[in-house]
């Protein structure tokens, strides 16, 4: 754990994860935690009917993993408040990699709360092309070291 | 699949659907499955020490099973755009059950796209105590039956 | 749910599912679930050297899946009594994509249960060259609208 | 793997398997697999307004495991033609130990193939308490060792 | 189960396991079973630029794997103690095939242990070219029919 | 990634990982994919007729998810030579709670090999008692950072 305070997030802050590579395992495994048997992720024949021509990925598996991909650290005084502005820019197919870069676009205090703060964590998932697939707004409430002044 | 146009979408028309209780399985599944190993989901000792008390359920997994729970009507006309106003308001224990409630909240139709509008279904994922735990705002587009006056 | 009663069945109504394809990860899957790893399914090296020419899927993976599919809409008045005739007609290999037909075909009243007719509803798993690899009679206990005359 | 020939079947011959506990983890990759998310596997609170007052297990895994169970040895000159007379019995519950019961009820030479002879494998789920869950007769085509007579 | 004996172990004595064709989905499953997801398994990008030019089976999977072919006969007088030398000797790739080679290579009294003695059964894991890809000393403890004289 | 070379590692180093909750859903998940549905893991009624009175967690899931608590940290100049003296200390139950300790035990030279050398990482794998359950040495080649003097 690394402990990470309001006051320590700095505005334009990144980093960026390991890669990932999307599998019909991926798509499969999702399907069944999901109950989303929908044939544009699950009937490879009638996807080629589609404009994509092929099984696209699950919306929530591509939040599920660019999210997931983050977890790597964890900060014990930080927890996730929402999310905001979740666009699915473009679709992912089997085989695709995706990595995710988080960076800190903003910090905003909490008038009703003194201890604690706003920050966002923008979110873009990416693939082997460097194509934004997925984009977020991730929402912290965060823990100051010092209270704020009233 | 049923068809249903953008002119077919009524503000404050509602669905229900099914429950699933959530088990210690999905949390394993979905651990395994995002890559997410947080010790708030998958160390019952270090839960313990929580406020909670017990393991939570990963944000993403009440995402992708709220959203899961409602693909069972494809309509081949509208698409997801993406997701505003997601907020986890409750935390899921193992052994709760949810269902999810639609609400259709918003319909606007896009100066640039004349066949298409955005509607805005509101998602409240209920838990068995009747408390809303995670809520969100889907964003469709969907097409038009008859294309928009210019 | 749609509440559906013995009188509601018409002999030769019909129904299609949805399509799925069924990849190597389902039969990896169904190995993990049923414990069944012989090399017909599991060993590539194996299969090539059988007159298939390839791995064939498990049959108890095709009448779960096969069966599965048509879990869309839920009759609370019935429940399954069993299954007739299962006959495992042609392989599936992987890359296939399956989808299931059923026809009632089927009525009779029971003798010792006034309030209940037993239906039968014959499936056919089909795949991508229309053709059949699994037949079976699903034998459903349906309560009746009004009790059957003594 | 054991060759045994049409020949080689004993009528009254019979094998129990091992036996495995049902978990909620193998309802919850039943649903996944299968597809079947209906609430009386997946909805605790459903599942306590019903006869049954908890979740029940899909017949189709109770088939998958019963069978898959009996996995233990192949016979490389029998393939599986088909399943009669499945019938499931009573429930399965979470936490239920099944084991599966084999014995061999019939022989008939098939007027069609010489070489072969259809054998009949009546199967017996068993749970814990003794009590049948689910009953089957596999069919089994078989190989002679010595073609029959014309 | 087969009880064997510490006396009825013989030095030299071979068996060989079926075949099992290693997926990418087995690479899925352990990385969300182990929780590695280091990108030399599941980044096919990352993988390209190493010097095997493609994703790598982690080491726990084939031992995982390589140990789990060996399970079909239960041996109630005896329980594993431990491995010893285990080396990974050549990676193992998506779609090679592997079995086990188990060999009685040492038989040992136990001072301390009147009723049961120390076997080592030396497992090969090999691949479809006949390569080892992992060696490894399984460590046995079994009873004596008779105990060993003082 | 964290780039370690040989003469960065030093003899007494420690590290201890995050914990994790061994849960029925690894047992069947374990069974699934290593194929080993011995009743000592898998038969509750079974188990409760043994020793330890109930199900115990496969030897080889132990050794992945104790080695898989460890895959935080990438060194790109180690790999993993095998692993000695591997013993299963005690066993795991569902709902007991592991981490692992790691400290580095030794360090040789390679006369063979002037760019690298061999460390002993010392593991155990540690139950929320406070007892060893698995203990192992893990044998890693690292890189040196100048060759060893010939």
């Amino acid at each position: 754990m690394t402990t990470q305070y309001f006051e320590d997030y700095v505005i334009g802050a990144e980093r960026k994860t390991h890669g990932r590579t999307i599998t019909e395992t991926d798509f499969v495994v999702h399907a069944g935690h999901s109950g989303d048997f929908f044939p544009h992720h699950m009937d490879e024949e009638f996807a080629r009917t589609t404009p994509f021509g092929r099984r696209i990925a699950h919306g929530t598996m591509i939040f599920t993993i660019g999210v997931g991909l983050t977890a790597s650290v964890i900060n014990p005084v930080a927890f996730t408040y929402g999310y905001d502005r979740m666009r699915f820019v473009k679709p992912v197919f089997i085989g695709d990699t995706i990595h995710t870069r988080l960076t800190i676009v903003e910090k905003t205090e909490d008038p009703k709360r003194p201890n604690a703060g706003r920050v966002v964590e923008r979110g873009q998932v990416v693939n082997q092309n460097g194509e934004t697939v997925l984009a977020f707004d991730h929402i912290l409430m965060v823990e100051r070291r010092t209270p704020a002044a009233g």
